[in-house]
């Protein structure tokens, strides 16, 4: 590991080789991708994640009210309208609740939460926390997995009507308008974090900071994995029912 | 679920009946006390397990910090000293080490975490996070799985011993100290609880804080499953070494 600062060019090759620990490559993933889940890891997977969806204009809130620089706020300001949507029946959460009727989910079983798993609460927590108390540039740099999140919305919308005919196509909507989305918003993180990122040892802990991120997402889904794939859910020694906690925030 | 509050002494025994959900029933720590557990195995515990010790005191300096009762702070602040030891060489985290040591870990390599894995960071992160943000009487509450501690501590006493020869006696004074300290700690919390729950309400949020705490324990043997028993640890299907973060608190 070297000592002086990388070049831009270089650090930026550096912050996207940190794609090869993206959770595309989780077993829980490419079971997805590759046509092998059940409807119930499908259906675990969508109302999990709605925990991780619902968590992101939170973070995205922290990041704004560290930040200083007017530009930088109206430009993020952006992905909570998104995600949040003007008005009720729009935006990225909407799409997702719609994503998780199209697998056959009750609307009211995912927004109770009581299918999220500890395992990824704690994640995503831990994410939302980060923003909190982080820079607004080090908070803003952990949301560079959106540099691989178009191939990876790219890959279920090729796959999955193939693999899943019953889904309805309706719920893929998330996935198309992400494609977008996320392409423009990892172009003004990129910028964000080249900018602030001169010292070496400022890059290097951006690259550890984008590791935690992807921390995040593959914890994610190896809690998936221990309920859905592996028959392993919380206490299943010692009880078939659901007992752990839906969130007991302060 | 009734709605008039529970006498302190139905209420304590619905705090006990938790006990059901310890960690002492995962298959992971079954293992281990039925002799089943590799040396790795064994080590991968006890070095995961040390970030969980280190963050106690950080744990109860919060719950000091937000307590207005002098009476209070008082005994709490006697975890604290315990923990950390009135000087070096002396205290719980460093008994920890030591068992470290017994168990054929490097104490630098230890120290420097980069055993742990995210996991088990997200959870115990998950943790501290509650207490800084929570009341102090709720996050006295998140410490009660301390009521079943000594259980867990004597049948390690009593089992590895014999099951583990090749661990140095020595190791096991961090299980010997604590069974009296983890008594006297949960009668302190438990009579904190009993007196601040006096509505059907705040009992059953007691409940959910103490399952909380509950997920914490069981979701960090989740991930030392998946990393040392399931052959799954975070990234195998892209690299053998570790990359995960060690790290980022901001």
């Amino acid at each position: 590991m070297g000592t002086t600062a990388m070049s831009p060019a270089e650090f930026e090759q550096a912050l996207r080789a940190k794609g090869a620990c993206y959770h595309i490559h989780h077993p829980f993933h490419r079971a997805m991708h590759e046509g092998r889940a059940s409807r119930e890891q499908i259906r675990g997977w969508v109302a999990n994640r709605y925990y991780y969806q619902r968590n992101i204009p939170t973070k995205d809130a922290a990041i704004l009210a560290n930040c200083p620089d007017r530009t930088v706020r109206r430009q993020w300001l952006r992905r909570i309208l998104e995600q949040d949507g003007a008005q009720e029946g729009e935006g990225g959460i909407e799409a997702w609740l719609r994503l998780a009727e199209a697998v056959g989910l009750e609307r009211g079983q995912v927004l109770s939460e009581e299918l999220v798993l500890p395992g990824v609460r704690f994640a995503v927590d831990a994410y939302v926390d980060f923003a909190r108390r982080a820079s607004w540039q080090e908070a803003a740099g952990s949301s560079l997995t959106e540099l691989f999140a178009p191939q990876i919305h790219q890959s279920r919308l090729d796959g999955w009507p193939r693999h899943y005919p019953w889904i309805e196509p309706g719920g893929y909507d998330y996935f198309r308008r992400r494609l977008g989305e996320a392409r423009r918003d990892a172009g003004h993180g990129l910028r964000i974090v080249l900018e602030h990122c001169r010292s070496r040892e400022s890059q290097e802990r951006m690259l550890e900071i984008l590791q935690f991120k992807l921390d995040v997402l593959w914890s994610l889904l190896d809690a998936l994995s221990m309920a859905y794939e592996l028959g392993r859910p919380p206490y299943h020694t010692v009880t078939a029912e659901r007992v752990w906690h839906r969130g007991i925030a302060p």
